[in-house]
């Protein structure tokens, strides 16, 4: 089934294809009073906006969001906000051959054999430009939440991970990889421009931290909120992996190695570690909530590949066109947008069940 | 927010706490006329069933199904199947301690945040025996899907992983571990017993792999077939990360090393590898769909831990009692029961839209 | 689909047939720290029960209900509630007439349109007992909306309506109607004896208010206050009709005449009339909230109805067994439940979106 | 909280208000390979478009209806339909006195209530142009059901009620008023023209007709068929009654009178009566789905009405601007379309349970 909405009391609906006129979202559930225009989205999708750098697509989007309800004298009203965003550069070309081959990796197969055929063009709703309509939404989820900062950003590319003692949230504007790390950074150019160059591709995790989160949202089972975060990653495109605080790493630990005591503090407990990622039982425990999510290299590769086309027949196939070497760097406003959706949605639940 | 049903057409709600009369689930949305009887559910429920090795909590608990509502004459009738479990060895004990302080790592301090108090008997529930509920349940939903086979194991304990060139399915059941490797069970038992001893607790980690699963079932968007096995495996308790395919290592590979070419075979595309776990795009493709879950080790260990109380005072914790020296072996069964009814859950909806 | 759950924040999900070994509610989403027991749930199981005077059927059923989670100490815990009703009057009968032939104006043969094959035992998941188990949910609804008093009356039987003049609360509780209108009560007296010694059956409406509803709680569309309780009340099996305020003698009015004025008052405005019914635009005014709900005559009758059995023969049935001649009158705590499941459901989705 | 979505497999998302630059719906869960195009749903909305006679509304809107999604070479692709229409015809005007003060009847007092503040520019949200939305959307679902013909009319005009006699369906496209009675639609001229020239209005009742309707759609329970009409069909503004079938003329008929006897047929059985509405404990039963709808009087009228206004002091207001006298007439295009959207929402819900 077509399932495009996500939350449950703070909900979005997105809509659009790459190729189509437009593309966007419906929030719906927001609070209202909060204070929104144009102006409080447009530096989110900004910062996703493809064609910045030459380490991502060339496709040039402005990316420029409407509001065309829910909002009325500048705050929300309490109904519905209807974003938009028009597709402006898609650029006519030759689709005969991704119309009539599989492209692996890439999402064609599959859709063709839930719906019997497909909008093969740029990828069609499977596209990652569907993501600029959740990095809006998550724009309006971000003023539900002004108590929460929520800060993203690029751990590892191509297997070449930051070190952590080198970790500086300012740097993370500083370079066209939202690295924390600039040793990281200047490291990542040749891998990911290597990448480029070959017609190839590179994965990357992105990791994300949620601080000033209160303790008490989620849910003990079922609608938890690692369980939220992890269905709300899991869903972005090219996403294979997501972890909760020391995630699989915590496997490894004993139970005393993966302790995460506390002492008295001021205001709450002070915990000495932080191993759970900020959620114990699937409920915010007031530590940082953490969140890593591996991105696969994009299938999009000049490589020939072995395929079939749709009469099952053999076939080979390489894509052309602009694609980002490593979508996991466009990828870090999206997981924040995700972030920022499920934590808003909790603090509303939480809200309504327990005052 | 209390959110304890999972599903969208083939739904299940569970309750139940640890030390209360019993637990259950309520499954809704089956399709009828489907052969059912407590004897098809409870070897499920053997397999998860506590008390059965050393290395697995002594709690003795029969986990005896009944069902109450849903089946007429032996078969499934299309309305809600009611299954209850009686809790037997609720063995009177002292809890004023853990009532006083907050167990680190476990839900103790996240409950009273939220809630403002918690049923703190064996963990109210949050106890890990709610898995029975999720158990049963997934024994209904493997009837909706008969052309599925699913096979979980333990693939890791205690950060010693099998060797994959030692695979054999028919260890698993021949082992206290799920194990697939006869080499690693062995080692296991050292490592699980250590553990015991010493009071202490190892993490796993889960692999589950359904076989069978055609191309076309998940959605696009949101609801992706990924996406819902993500939440729903992170939803069990002590799950800390998951993976679909390759995961992490996923994101560590180029474009070319993570492709799934195609060739035509007799019945649909022959994919020459399976980085992807069996999904594109949210759908299934038609090759096994993998997943992999990290259980943490359990909290519960001798140790005394730094804490605080009820009163926000320091205090030291150190938990006694019945606990799993490794969470994630009595996990198999349950990430079984998860896998199934994710897929049952999809069929169901596929066939809705796509007739 | 099978749908068995009900409300978006505050849910239940009931389960069970007339001829099982139980039936039972799970109540999901409830604040935690409310002070239930059993004993607060029983009277209003003992105001539906069955047996009660000779105007209602004779199966004896003491519907006696348990609690089997979510309660903790007395008061809830936030996680969900179990409650389970056994039966215990179901008679041993031959059923062979039921089972091969449809009553006609119950559910037997869409049952088996639907599903195949139905449970027939005393109309399965489709007997008015389902309705206890609503009864039940909602006196834990009750508990969440304390400034709310429900009052649900019978107005009307078999087309003889109270007179609003002789409206006396108090006499509800008086007479085996639910009648507020003492001199009704006499007349129905003998329409319902005659319905039950003809082995007919007659119809009647349920008028319930809720009096203390605040202003604000709803949603401008789809999700509307009046809108869920049309849904919550068309639900209750042997419904046809359902009014909010004027209902369809707004229909005959001119603008004019149904207008609801307000003058200022010292809590809020006070309104000169409520053709409303206490609702604008799917928004509680702050007005007394009030539902009319038609019940429909059972079709339970000893006259022969020409029918079809299954092989789609010509047949003709009778219902023998035991009956409400007037299944309108035990309906009115079902009312009472589900305005008190509605409205609790609504000021916690008020309070999660709007603080 | 505000609730936007309806539907459970089938679902459509509607935003916009009065005043803004648009309003629209997205069609979600629709199957694929549907053949659609603007021209599909063009006439539904011209069957709704305000300022056709001189008995509706004057505001001239052409309601043009732009599909930005889900469809691809002229045929739905399974995944979100995006459905846009401009709003032309927002009239510069003062709103000073509707800003202020409090419209009695209409849902002002309500939202400040809920939200503290209103889009108070022509109703906002609460406009009955809302409905424009759903009459599209409900275009779309008529391609999921075209084994079903749905026939909406007008049955009753400010207490006037159509002769069953005359009934012609072929009369309901001739006059203004969706009237199947040529002598009532020339009765209701005068009626509806008095009320417009004194400032005033009246109610109305819509009855619609699904012919065609399978039996086995709907479900036993909470998500029945019958309690989803309710829903739908209250959920549109100005509705204050829903009936299935006989409706509250049911509650006055004895068990043999309300009766729908079968008889064998040559294709299912044949009815002689259609008291249940073609709906029994849910589902449906193959006989002709009726609904009956009640309008209350618009609340828009010239007479001074007495309320108070934003700071509690009396005040009066007199509705000026362009309204329906009889909002029951432009409701027919909306019942139909919410007939059709629940209608195809329970197909494809029985489809995915019962295949």
């Amino acid at each position: 089934m077509s399932i495009n909405t996500f939350g449950r009391l703070l909900r979005f609906t997105t809509w659009g294809e790459s190729h189509g006129p437009a593309l966007g979202a419906v929030v719906d559930g927001c609070p209202p009073g909060l204070e929104l225009s144009e102006a409080a989205i447009q530096p989110f999708l900004d910062a996703r906006r493809p064609g910045q750098s030459k380490f991502t697509t060339q496709r040039q989007e402005p990316d420029t969001v409407r509001i065309l309800s829910g909002v009325f004298e500048g705050r929300t009203t309490g109904t519905p906000i209807s974003l938009m965003i028009e597709n402006v550069d898609q650029r006519s070309k030759d689709y005969s051959e991704v119309a009539k081959a599989y492209r692996p990796g890439h999402a064609d197969y599959a859709y063709d054999a839930k719906y019997g055929f497909r909008d093969y063009r740029g990828g069609g709703r499977s596209s990652a430009r569907e993501t600029a309509a959740r990095v809006a939404a998550g724009a309006v989820a971000r003023l539900v939440i002004p108590e929460v900062a929520i800060l993203g950003y690029v751990s590892e590319i191509g297997g070449d991970a930051i070190d952590p003692a080198n970790f500086n949230a300012d740097e993370i504007a500083r370079n066209p990889f939202f690295c924390p790390d600039a040793a990281a950074a200047i490291r990542w150019e040749k891998i990911v421009d290597d990448a480029r160059l070959a017609g190839s591709s590179v994965g990357g995790v992105v990791e994300c931290l949620a601080i000033g989160v209160p303790a008490g949202w989620g849910a003990p089972l079922y609608g938890k909120l690692d369980a939220d975060l992890a269905a709300g990653m899991m869903g972005i495109n090219a996403v294979k992996g997501v972890e909760i605080g020391d995630g699989f790493a915590a496997a490894r630990l004993t139970g005393e190695g993966n302790a995460d005591p506390m002492r008295p503090g001021n205001d709450g407990p002070v915990f000495t570690a932080n191993h759970a990622g900020g959620i114990a039982g699937g409920i915010s425990t007031g530590q940082p909530v953490k969140v890593r999510v591996a991105f696969k290299p994009t299938s999009s590769i000049l490589t020939p590949v072995e395929t079939i086309d749709r009469d099952g027949q053999a076939a080979e196939i390489r894509t052309k066109g602009r694609h980002d070497p490593c979508v996991g760097i466009r990828g870090v406003p999206v997981v924040e947008a995700m972030m920022a959706l499920v934590l808003a949605d909790h603090k509303l639940l939480h809200r309504g069940q327990c005052g």
